[in-house]
């Protein structure tokens, strides 16, 4: 067989996990329930699930564990030492020494553990939406806003391993609070939230008369998937919030481009959905943001060629990768 | 003699070169003013000014041309080829190749030209405030913010050779216009035109009623510079302005930090020198405004140990490196 690696993505809500070639070839899948035990010591729930997925690939394949090498992404703040340090979706695992707890239970598994948004990017560079380009950033639009930055061709790690938190960059000093502590986090715009948030304000505004009398004439009831959809069929009213959203995912884009001279973002998460009306929304809106644009190559907005599969991916190569 | 590396440091209004060994220490130093002829071909005056200070400097000292390497730090957006491809403080160099022009007056010149403020980082990073610290950004506290980004123990340099302009990150959505075109730059408030800002609008809303009166009772005629001062002589009206410049520098610290997960920040440029006061309540600020703050060691930031030497020195290094 040529040289298969699994990647295993823990969501707050579900496991994928993929068993891929050296070429990123998808060979098999496993999906489970994240679970969330809190009576157990943190990450042994988690690291049951791991070994469960794992397992059933290897047994289905007719492989052996010595075969494969594991890669694991979590969501959360990883540290250089595979330590999940902080992980506000997943807090049954936070403080988790992950790889120790599968070495326990098999202790030839070879694993390495990273944060999801870094293996996502990882995986839409080998592989994906930004082969070839050596500075890119990954952008998963989900709930909040989580980020992988290549630059250089090298994922960028930082002093503890916990670069990449580019959701919680700051860019209304004077905004709505975060849960993080601050105030107009970027993803408090630029995300699911972000567009249930500006939906609602906009429907309270008068801004979505439409909408709200498909409601009931209930403002309250107008929901960010309400907006996503009407703007898809084309009503003026939503598509002017989508634009909206675009304009503060292009700032933020922006922002990142100033400081890195990023020429590659590539959009993932549950809100890349929502793709071919905000993307372009944002192409256009980021010309205008970006300090220094008449100097500049284009700044190339990309959808993830992977979706909810590039964690489970970019793990995967991680680990073939570290053990190669 | 030991290996020589001579670094020219282009200003807005003067140049500064220094000869440096291999280890740092200064040699020789020559100052001139930095020429803005209109009339010529671009670039073609800082050509001049930069042959006429190594030409000084290697006769002063009784070297040849060919002994040493030269670094030239140009204040302005530099491609990976060295074009200056942007440069609002030196327009008349602005789109120029300025080692093709210095190639063209001394053929056997090893020359290689980047950002001042990516200079300073190394600057600082090889021999100053940051040795030994490989997740590293510089900031350049002057009429704007300048940024140099060492990320891994590497330049970050970006796809062409922009990365770094942190003054240009959107902190505040809906602040004062900027040059660059954007709303609520960093640059408008932790800078020394920040500081000017912040000081007039805390004089027209009362809130520096001493200074005001040692004005003759003339809000508009307070500037920064008597803000810094009267902060620095214990003044409580004129401290609290300095915390609230402190906590927006903070602030982009924090953004920065979450994206890049540096560990150290150094502080330079001509607002440094009220950096007794500012640092302290930047590092007060910070712990409150980076996300995760609990997870990471503390932020360190600290003052420039070249001050307005760091960009011919780290000129100098990137030289002696590039043609070693």
């Amino acid at each position: 067989m040529s040289r298969v690696s699994l990647g295993v993505d823990i969501g707050g809500t579900k496991v994928l996990a993929l068993a891929v070639d050296d070429a990123g070839t998808e060979l098999d899948a496993e999906r489970i329930v994240t679970p969330h035990v809190a009576e157990r010591p943190a990450g042994e729930a988690t690291a049951d699930a791991v070994i469960s997925v794992v397992r059933t690939l290897v047994a289905r394949n007719g492989w052996s564990l010595a075969d494969v090498t594991v890669g694991v992404g979590l969501p959360g703040m990883m540290t250089h030492d595979g330590i999940l340090a902080f992980a506000p979706n997943l807090p049954t695992a936070s403080g988790a020494d992950l790889g120790a707890h599968l070495r326990a239970r098999e202790s030839e598994i070879r694993v390495v553990c990273a944060n999801d948004a870094d293996c996502a990017a990882v995986a839409e560079y080998r592989w994906g939406a930004a082969r070839g380009c050596d500075d890119v950033i990954m952008v998963t639009l989900g709930t909040g806003i989580g980020g992988g930055i290549i630059s250089g061709g090298k994922l960028v790690r930082g002093r503890s391993g916990f670069a990449g938190e580019i959701g919680h960059m700051v860019v209304d000093a004077h905004g709505p609070r975060c849960a993080c502590g601050s105030r107009g986090c970027w993803e408090r715009y630029a995300s699911g939230a972000g567009v249930a948030r500006l939906s609602r304000e906009a429907a309270a505004a008068g801004r979505l008369p439409v909408l709200v009398a498909r409601h009931g004439g209930d403002p309250d009831a107008v929901r960010g998937e309400d907006v996503t959809a009407a703007a898809a069929e084309g009503l003026p009213e939503a598509l002017a919030v989508i634009d909206e959203v675009g304009w503060w995912l292009a700032l933020g884009i922006a922002n990142l481009a100033a400081i890195l001279d990023c020429g590659t973002f590539v959009i993932g998460g549950g809100l890349s959905q929502a793709s071919s009306l905000l993307l372009p929304a944002a192409e256009r809106h980021v010309k205008d943001l970006v300090e220094g644009a008449a100097a500049r190559p284009p700044i190339d907005i990309r959808v993830s060629q992977f979706n909810e599969k590039s964690g489970a991916l970019g793990a995967a190569w991680l680990a073939a990768d570290h053990f190669s």
